[in-house]
């Protein structure tokens, strides 16, 4: 009994009181984390660290679908490789980590521990590519990174994290622009289907690109505090790197040319997008798809009844693992059905499958969805079909319920004061005319604290005017603040 | 044309010539890996990248179906934390890389790049486990390290190199002891069974032991050229680390007590191995359990009888690939079949199959084992059953054939001078008998540059006397240059 009600001392705040201290309490009571003593960088727990390797899985997947292989680069990388390129020094030095010695010896050269690696990659792929017959070169690193962050927050800012990052290499313009298309549809892709979690595809303004990119793409998401997300980003690099590293290749017309680079990835920062977009104030709620613990079995009743269910429920675990769902059973008798149940809510379970002696006698079962609290009785005959097509349908309610929460909080501001209020009183997204300038970009953010998050492929309206200086617009922008 | 006499121009040197240059020839032929401009630190080509993917995917499994979990513990290390275990500092100080400086300021505690993680998941496993009913906690990472090795050596010894590190806490002494030796049988299997490399199970002496163990097994291997390779160690660390970083848990009888740790790991180190005991003068040789690519189909014959030939081809590889066999053809008409062959032999898949047109109208092909040399002729429809016995067979003969190796390189010596003798002349592994004092063990090496490698469980003999004072022995000790 001291365990549950030590459970149960400290609830989690609730998200319309204060949602910046609802996700610190999701994130440490669901078990995903922990601080650790060097300033910035999380211990990621088994719990979140199995939600990542879910997302590799799924996603290296696609990555060698469409051609790419895995290939592993130094953590270090000299001080000289970022003076390279002119944008990419400046946009990165500010956040580097340095080695300055190393097995007792004071280095001649810094190293930089790496924020990213087209430098690097660049300074590799120099050598590498001699001619037309090399290209186009098609690698991914999954990796741990570093930027010296000043403020962070776990998952979503972190001075450490986990990322895959994607270079290709190609001999033309097109074949480059393509390639950063393609991986940002795949990321849209996995992102929506995988994750559950919508998101605008969208063109980056020039002062919200990478640091050394000629065009950046984004996928943005909206939080359940309104706040925007970017989920994943693509560059088109051009030559820009080619030029600085010095990466060329024999043509078949027998000329030497720069080759054209792409780079793409997505972080952890992603596990903060499923708990801030899923989650509610019983705790994590993971989409089917992305969840370790799918279906999560719970016998109850009185002591003296409990063989011959704890039996039944064994068999239906035996079953229905059988049929590759990943289901497991809590029959532990030291803590009660209503502990568990907070228990697996807390941490996101989909679907809680009751099992009592009324149930047993009756050959059948409680099913109890995390995502709307519906419960329904199912046949035990029945579980084998009921339950894949239950994760299905929580699947796609999830995705639903959260474009919906999206549309919900999506506006469109003609002027600054619709703009400034829009951000501050409704909270969420809001879609404004744009003449282009950085000014007015930035007379946005000076009046409400919300930057452009990317100009969308599809907006849902083409306004006329800037909402700033009211002269014809030559883009419709997404803006919102964002983590 | 010109293609093909490139890759002519530089042969691999034999291994009787000079092994060491066969080495660096193969893995840069096969295409495995690239010096970085970073010293000692290379980068993994896909090529070896796949191996380790392939080592990961079948490790992974069997931390998993024991109850071990994945997590990620940061890459910094505050140097305070390396004084918590003496020898541990003593051990691990000379080759540590320290981060000084980071965002623009000077970092108050320098941090240390992990060269191994026992101190920072030593000092949160402090935090996690306050009760007997918390243990035990059964972490693996999978994770980049660094060590700023004096002479490196690709794969082998590099500054940066990948592994996972298994850190566990429990209870009791025995407990822990056993979790050390169930992880040490694991790397055997792993070893033996999936990469075809027999080993040597034993104990460290106190000399080699892990820096902070109370005692260190490993599993040794022997290449081709004689020397010992540490293919995986298991660390029984008692209370050190629980003492150094105060892990203490209450225990039933209401008492606060130490756990016991273990930690354990294997590294990106077997890819060396790999290469080294399986390769020859042709190049790289994979047993089929590791190889992505374990069948390669190679098209033969004139131009003109060509597509009916490609068909027939390619009809055999998604028949090969419908039943879960790695299979890849070659159907590429601008370079040779000779060329192929020497290219795929060089990379090491397991088998070639051959299909010319005389073939087709026998409705046979050719299958070549890369391990013997040995081709036969198969029928088409008998592929299906041939083919993954094959490769059973080839995984089996490898292993065989490097114990072979192993039994035809092993020696027992009664004193100094045959030890020199064995060591120098023959190179290999030689059984000695040893006091159990640290002079004796380091006269041998001083006599022949051989170290112990370890005090082995079984014994292939007993020797009496120590190889260096006469004095009873204490134990039987394997001996050999190692990497």
């Amino acid at each position: 009994m001291a365990k549950e009600n030590k459970a149960f001392v400290k609830e989690i705040t609730p998200q319309s009181e204060d949602f910046s201290r609802w996700y610190l309490d999701v994130i440490q009571k669901a078990d995903l984390m922990d601080y650790s003593p060097v300033r910035g960088c999380i211990v990621f727990k088994p719990d979140s660290y199995e939600i990542w390797e879910a997302c590799q899985r799924e996603l290296d997947k696609e990555f060698k679908r469409t051609g790419h292989r895995n290939a592993y680069f130094p953590l270090f990388i000299p001080e000289s490789f970022f003076q390279k390129e002119k944008e990419h020094v400046e946009g990165f030095n500010p956040e580097l980590p340095w080695v300055t010695e190393a097995g007792g010896d004071k280095l001649e050269e810094r190293l930089a521990v790496r924020p990213t690696s087209e430098t690097m990659i660049g300074h590799m792929y120099a050598q590498w590519i001699q001619s037309y017959r090399d290209l186009p070169v098609l690698l991914n690193q999954w990796a741990n990174v570093v930027r010296w962050e000043k403020r962070t927050l776990p998952f979503l800012r972190t001075s450490e994290f986990l990322w895959q990052e994607g270079h290709t290499a190609h001999a033309t313009e097109d074949e480059a622009r393509a390639e950063t298309m393609q991986m940002l549809d795949i990321y849209t892709r996995f992102v929506e289907d995988f994750l559950a979690i919508p998101v605008i595809q969208g063109q980056k303004t020039p002062s919200e690109k990478f640091a050394g990119a000629v065009d950046t793409y984004s996928i943005e998401a909206i939080m359940k505090d309104g706040k925007a997300l970017q989920a994943g980003t693509s560059h088109y690099l051009g030559q820009n790197f080619a030029k600085g590293f010095d990466i060329q290749y024999l043509d078949k017309d027998n000329q030497l040319k720069h080759v054209y680079t792409t780079s793409w990835g997505i972080s952890t920062r992603l596990l903060g997008a499923l708990i801030m977009v899923h989650g509610d104030d019983r705790g994590l709620s993971l989409p089917p798809k992305v969840a370790t613990t799918q279906v999560i079995i719970i016998p109850i009743g009185p002591q003296k009844s409990r063989e011959p269910v704890v039996e039944a429920a064994g068999n239906i675990l035996n079953q229905l693992q059988g049929l590759g769902l990943r289901v497991r059973m809590d029959a532990r008798d030291d803590v009660s059905p209503g502990w568990k149940f907070n228990e697996y809510e807390m941490r996101g379970v989909p679907i809680r499958l009751e099992i009592g002696p009324r149930d047993l006698e009756n050959q059948q079962v409680v099913l109890v969805r995390r995502d709307t609290g519906e419960k329904q009785f199912v046949p035990i005959s029945e579980l084998e079909t009921a339950l894949p097509s239950l994760l299905d349908t929580i699947q796609h309610d999830m995705f639903e319920a959260a474009k919906t929460f999206r549309e919900d909080h999506s506006y469109t501001a003609e002027n600054l004061e619709e703009m400034t209020s829009y951000i501050n009183d409704k909270r969420g997204f809001v879609l404004a005319g744009w003449c282009g300038s950085d000014e007015c970009e930035r007379a946005v953010k000076d009046a409400c604290s919300a930057t452009s998050r990317n100009i969308p492929f599809d907006p849902p309206a083409q306004p006329t005017n800037c909402v700033n200086c009211g002269k014809p617009a030559k883009h419709a922008v997404w803006f919102a603040k964002s983590y």
